[in-house]
């Protein structure tokens, strides 16, 4: 595992590189990443490239043993290009070309840009490509869904769409044009979604927008990968990913890269509530679950971040290295910290890096230099791999579908996801976030947290799994769409009935005002007894009472056992979650949204059900991770929070329940224990 | 009085349309509304007729002996015309074409777009002229006044302007151009409202671009009710009104209409507040008051709301027989719930039926069935019909002159109107909502509130109920402004100040802030305890204090008694509340806004003096009405809340005080009675 | 000192001048201003120009002894200007035409406009330019800067970029233009900043932008000017100030215009947390400082505001009178109360004057009529002036700064200026405001918050300053910037490192969380109690404990001495505040946000330490000011408050303290103590 920084030459005069370069060395940086916005430096002019200054630098960090990452800088075009050829430009849904100046605005559709971007990569990449200290490419920067209303992407759009309906009638039929006389008569009347009242919009029409948004985007990532690859075939190519406003499909977007890069801003501001979602490996167990393997972060954070928004506070002590070891913890390979220096121009200069302006080291810096030194000690080795028991199901067009179309006041798909997340981890339970469109039978339990639009395929799978003896969890908003984004004409949760062994006769959304729930089985009350730590006996989370809200679904059961009645309401003693034994497995329907304290009760349930392996006495924000290879084992403990915590822990498994063992971690420490197999 | 439900044939296959009349039949269904959003399906392409689909469903309903009320599909143009003649599309006050794909967006004065909607009517209700089983014809849907910004508006608006005022110079004076130069020299320079601070534009203008905007639609309306006519002559008429941003005047909306009908969607959420005013009753005396005679429900609540909006709760059990039954209470001849099963397409879909999209009759399909058994039991006869002793004025040009200069934070025009309606509500006296420019010599009350604009009949009118024995009820914020939304130059409140006996000294806009208040007549004060029920006695409600807020009018005395007066400020001990001996009436004027407990008290007091018969003992959101024919009376009692109401009421009129009678109500349970006469 | 009042004889019959001018005189009014929105009676066709009804009333005003401000109309051009001529209206971010109808909306750098204007003032201004009884001309009104992004705008930014850095690539060098591509080659590429986005842009660029536009709006004042003084060299001139979104540079634009006027509007409602700041005249200092001379209030506040916002409280009782004073003893030479009477047409008719539409006069009147009374039996003359020994420094550059790139949540330049000026207030020491590019060496303390941008002139004059002896006070964000909006490249405070004796080893933008801080220094806590009168003792002011929030710098020493430190957090016990001996001064370094409490002990702490003249024993909200000519010294004691208070002052000084006066305040109520010389 790396520790590197991201690093702008072109920023700096060359009088800062030498010292610089020097100052990363002593400082243990391995791998840098440069030249992602520096396309005005590159082509100065229409057809004039100069990459003398790169080569100077690539080559003082060639000589000094520190590995490159080189970008494409195709996020920035110069301003000549802008000037000269405003149809790159991205278009809004008002209609209008989006204002220039800032990064990003350019149209992925373009050909015109996309000539642009082909003569420059391969000018770029041939003029490096000989140059072994290059670890990789990057490709662009954190890609957006390419969600473009201009007059290409309208025509690239009718023809996304005449390709998948091939007749008008298809459409309208996919659409379900019918009403308020929405049926097309030529392909010509469609267009981009126009207008900011976009939820007035056809949700059907609206999912085949973002799905070609996406499209865009993962096609113009792979013409520039193809570029690449026809003058360095064997290069690793990436690109750093985000959570834009309009995500592409991951999966899709990373089929054809070597690896994942993320950019990791965890919040440098701990929030009080303890019912507030707190963990940062959502994002980083998700990353690695786009490949189902280790990734990099390409962006860590380095200090109080700001320029367009406010600042915020900067890092309290041990966050910088806390958080990168976090990072390694939950399968990075590589954690680059943005960036060596702040910007002293430019709208970025407030987001600072590990040195301030003032290029005085200070505090956050050494910071650094002691993660860098820990990593020396204690060596995270790529071959180290995370193999967990427990899954979560990320869907891509679920996502969509509920940004269409909110569901109720305070309920996100994202927040479900992370709602499980945090579960599993306080139940000392490593979980993989996979797509749901993915195979998933190797886990012993599997969550599918509001998978709003799934297809029988889907089902099917889920089926098989419980059947063989898997523990799957459904929720509430599960199985309401089919692939068009129109509902289906049965009783929810749908294609996922039969499984779930329960159906939904009503459902009541409750939005934010909290709701009784009883539970029906002392097993659960015990599991939620058992999560809690010594640690966390006396805080308001401990006391706090099991509730529900947002969503209520009331169940009719088929097959299924009832685990917990709502409390109130004229649904009162109605089922609210329940569980179905499906051949030799189980299937859980979680019929509303529990609070924090009900879904890790629910969770810690779940997981003594399913005899998965489990740590028994974490205190909330402590993590426990494993990365092992043929050779060793390398356990992670990580307090991700700002007080010291004490702990006794037991590993519960197959074998039965180990003996306790003590720690105490300073805030956001991470211990590591290495283990020789 | 009918129940019924809206019903899209167009979005379900035909497979759909047998079970679901059967269905109908079987559920008690009697009217059904068809056709209001199927333009594309009637004209599928440009001059191509379509009505075979609408003539099988129609067959099957009048077979069925199910009546229906047929639509003008010209709410929503299709998709081809939008293409070929974008100029009917409106646009918005940032001179843009409001951008399509949702519902609406016709720019109603288009010559072009009525040359189409011409011929869509006369095809489609010549095709359809000798169905004798149409009740009735629905014209558009959900009209607005067409605040709309096109050239083809623009002229008109224009030409609008030149005919009412003659020369120019006319138009400066009654503009008060001279301020900021805004004198205008030819009419080409006068525009509609460009621009998103439309509150520093000329207030004179705006009012009447807001009249020139709802007489666009009072034309549009009757050039389609013409058309119709032409062909069927005796055919009933209406459209389907509601509360839109830009409220067209509803009285010359419906003048040439033979009954009005009302779209109407109470809350599902019963506040928790006392002080925040709960009665759906007020928009349904509205409705009824606007052609004074019983009106319809066109669209009726029949489960959570959403689409573009994040979904509410779902009904209670009891609302949607409930507050059917409230509609049937305050005038309603028929009632059609909205829809009769949820959309499975469109943008629409959450916006919930009786049925879901399973097609699975559930708790609140039940509900309805339950709703026609009992006017099967219990039916309510057409010529049955409410008279009122009491009643509230709306006008037009005042909601509009306060919508163009808000007063105050917190003060809306129709705030202050359902304050006084839930006053009339609590004390158990019926109230009419009718139009200020009408006769209402035959009440006993009249309440005026915050007559912001009026003229001279409208004061001579006033003066002469009063005069006869009538007793009225003036506001703070009345006769401020003349015709032309130019402040009057006299003390306030200017044309009533004789009828008043008081003149406002000078005035103080408060806001949200609680003002103390002190009662001078002991009267008021019994009244206060009066209107309270055993029932509400512990309540918040009942131990809330008196106070005032929002405005405050320092009172001048010419003639009136002082009735309550200021408790703090500068004019503390100032007059607030007064009333006026004038010839054989009284004349109340109110200087503040009054909290609810306050409100309720004063028109139980006014009550009391005038004599009007009316119901004691009644508990908050229980409503008492009567509706009434030659041969029979039908009372129902209401219980417009979620708890079970105990109650002893009592009746007092001109023959003094009745017998108590005690009655129990289920939450949202209607209980009727009739009298036989 | 005259009072007077803005008057619009275009909007009210001639019937109304001759009575008006009559109560006038009654009622003390000894100057009007007139003419400033009236260019479409003055050229009601193009070419063609009527000042017959300006003559008259200008002629009943001359009779009358009544001075008159005349006004050039520039702000409203006419209709058919607008109409004619479109390229004169301003072009928005949006790139669109702002819509008309509204006031102001003129591109002050429009070619044609400029035209229009040059004619209207030559006639106007040669037309009375013999008329002894004008005082002044006010030119055009409330100006902005000019921030129009029309294409002449865009085109004269490309000039002043060009003019300012010669070649292209000392423009990218001053922009940093490296940074995400951003680099020009060729003026054609700079632009207006369009787009609602503005914080994504280059902050040099648009501190550029910034700078533009205000010289636009300098060079249009000056133009104007230009134009009256070719004919009426020896006139007074001047525009009426205010504080809008886009400041103009006040020092430059008042340059060339003899006296500086306000329009002054205090808040009508008095705040309830003792941490809001409350004073208005901190305004007040901020204008006299401008020109270091007496002003002119040009707009006063006689009634409730309201029109494009909901009407705010009437003003309480005394405080027409009372801000009319404590303008007076702030340096006002004139104050003209907005206005006679309230419009009864146009936007504005809830912008109250003193009488209201009715023309019957009431309270206000009133008080106005004894302000003139006051003013009779106690004249302030003109040559009377104030002397502080205390001064603020603004810069408007830094004020630019802090917009372009907000630093913190919750943090405003003008907050800090504000924060430090009632701190000086409260402990009974006068502070100028004034230009921190101009000479201060004068005070003996002087403020200078949050210097963001700054350069070495000022830093040496700063050094100077205390060389010799002065006590200069910095706070964090200061020194942070350089001219180009960059960020310096040394530890901060950069330039004033050396005068401070402290350096920023790093800062936490914590935001609106208040922290714990200790003092070090018993003599600051000692302040800490003396500046609290007994008045204060027991509110929740008083009981407050100090603290900080908002910014913290985590300083290093040089030389400084510590006056406060951190009491929490990871820098707990790391200094915060400090003083440095240099010189024969202090430098004081701020490096946090201070309570209100905290501030005006430190100031308290520092004035005993200057040895500055001030006065104990002011309770909250009590104002104590001097003017002084050779002949006497007027005393001015204000409450500013809703609040009747009692004090005991003592004055402070060289010779020690003196005897303590005790006094009584009503609410609102100046005392105005002479003192002959």
């Amino acid at each position: 595992m790396k520790i590197g920084v991201d690093y702008y030459p072109e920023h700096w005069g060359e009088d800062y590189w030498k010292e610089d370069v020097a100052a990363m060395s002593r400082a243990g940086v391995q791998i840098v990443r440069i030249g992602e916005f520096a396309w005005g430096m590159m082509e100065p002019e229409e057809g004039k490239f100069d990459f003398q200054w790169l080569d100077k630098i690539v080559s003082m960090f060639t000589e000094a043993g520190i590995e490159i990452v080189l970008c494409t800088p195709t996020c920035t075009p110069p301003q000549w290009m802008f000037e000269k050829y405003p149809e790159i430009i991205q278009v809004g849904t008002d209609g209008k070309r989006v204002p220039i100046g800032i990064r990003g605005h350019r149209c992925m559709n373009s050909p015109l840009f996309r000539d642009k971007v082909k003569t420059m990569i391969q000018k770029l990449v041939h003029h490096f490509k000989d140059n072994e200290n290059i670890a990789a490419w990057q490709i662009d920067n954190e890609l957006e869904a390419n969600f473009c209303c201009c007059p290409v992407c309208a025509e690239k759009f009718r023809e996304y769409v005449k390709k998948k309906y091939k007749t008008i009638e298809k459409v309208n039929e996919a659409y379900g044009n019918d009403v308020w006389s929405g049926r097309y008569t030529s392909f010509s009347q469609i267009n981009p979604p126009f207008g900011t009242h976009q939820t007035w919009l056809n949700p059907s029409y609206m999912l085949d927008f973002n799905r070609f948004a996406s499209e865009s985007t993962v096609e113009y990532l792979n013409f520039q990968a193809g570029l690449i690859r026809e003058i360095v075939p064997q290069m690793k190519l990436t690109t750093n990913n985000w959570l834009p406003e309009n995500i592409p499909d991951f999966y899709k977007l990373f089929e054809n890269m070597d690896f994942v890069s993320y950019d990791n801003y965890p919040t440098t501001v701990i929030p009080e509530d303890p019912e507030e979602l707190y963990s940062h490996a959502f994002h980083l167990d998700l990353m690695r679950g786009i490949k189902r393997k280790n990734f990099w972060i390409m962006e860590e954070l380095s200090g109080s971040l700001g320029s367009w928004m406010p600042m915020t506070a900067t890092p309290e002590p041990g966050m910088i290295k806390g958080y990168a070891l976090q990072a390694a913890a939950h399968g990075a390979d590589a954690v680059l910290h943005f960036r060596w220096r702040t910007a002293k121009s430019g709208a970025e200069m407030f987001w600072h890096g590990l040195i301030d302006q003032s290029n005085i080291p200070g505090r956050r810096f050494e910071e650094f230099c002691s993660l860098t030194g820990t990593l020396k000690e204690n060596p995270v080795p790529e071959e180290t791999e995370i193999h967990n028991q427990a899954a979560i199901l990320y869907s891509t067009e679920s996502e969509y579908a509920f940004k269409i179309q909110p569901q109720v006041e305070g309920m996100h798909y994202f927040t479900q996801l992370k709602a499980y997340h945090d579960a599993f981890t306080a139940n000392g339970v490593g979980v993989d976030m996979i797509d749901a469109n993915s195979d998933f039978s190797g886990y012993r339990i599997v969550v599918a947290p509001a998978l709003f639009l799934a297809d029988e395929e889907l089902a099917g799978r889920a089926e098989e799994f419980v059947r063989k003896g898997g523990h799957f969890v459904l929720t509430n908003r599960s199985g309401v769409k089919d692939e068009n984004n129109q509902c289906v004409c049965r009783a929810l949760p749908g294609i996922f009935a039969d499984l779930a062994g329960v159906y939904v006769t009503e459902y009541d959304p409750v939005g934010l005002k909290k709701q009784r729930i009883r539970i029906q089985k002392d097993s659960w009350k015990q599991g939620s007894i058992l999560c809690v730590s010594a640690e966390d006996k006396d805080t308001a989370f401990a006391r706090d009472e099991l509730c529900c809200s947002l969503w209520c679904d009331i169940l009719g059961i088929e097959t299924a056992d009832v685990l917990a009645v709502y409390g109130e309401n004229f649904y009162e003693n109605a089922p609210a979650v329940t569980r179905n034994h499906f051949g030799q497995g189980e299937c859980y329907y979680v019929g509303t949204v529990l609070n924090r304290r009900g879904m890790i009760s629910l969770i810690g349930e779940i997981v003594r059900v399913a005899g998965a392996e489990h740590i028994m006495g974490l205190p909330l924000g402590v993590e426990y991770t494993v990365r092992e290879s043929e050779k060793e084992r390398i356990h992670f403990l990580f307090n991700n929070t700002n007080r010291k915590k004490k702990m006794e822990l037991r590993r519960v498994n197959a074998y039965g329940m180990g003996e306790p063992v003590k720690y105490e971690l300073e805030p956001f420490e991470m211990q590591i224990e290495r283990q020789m197999l």
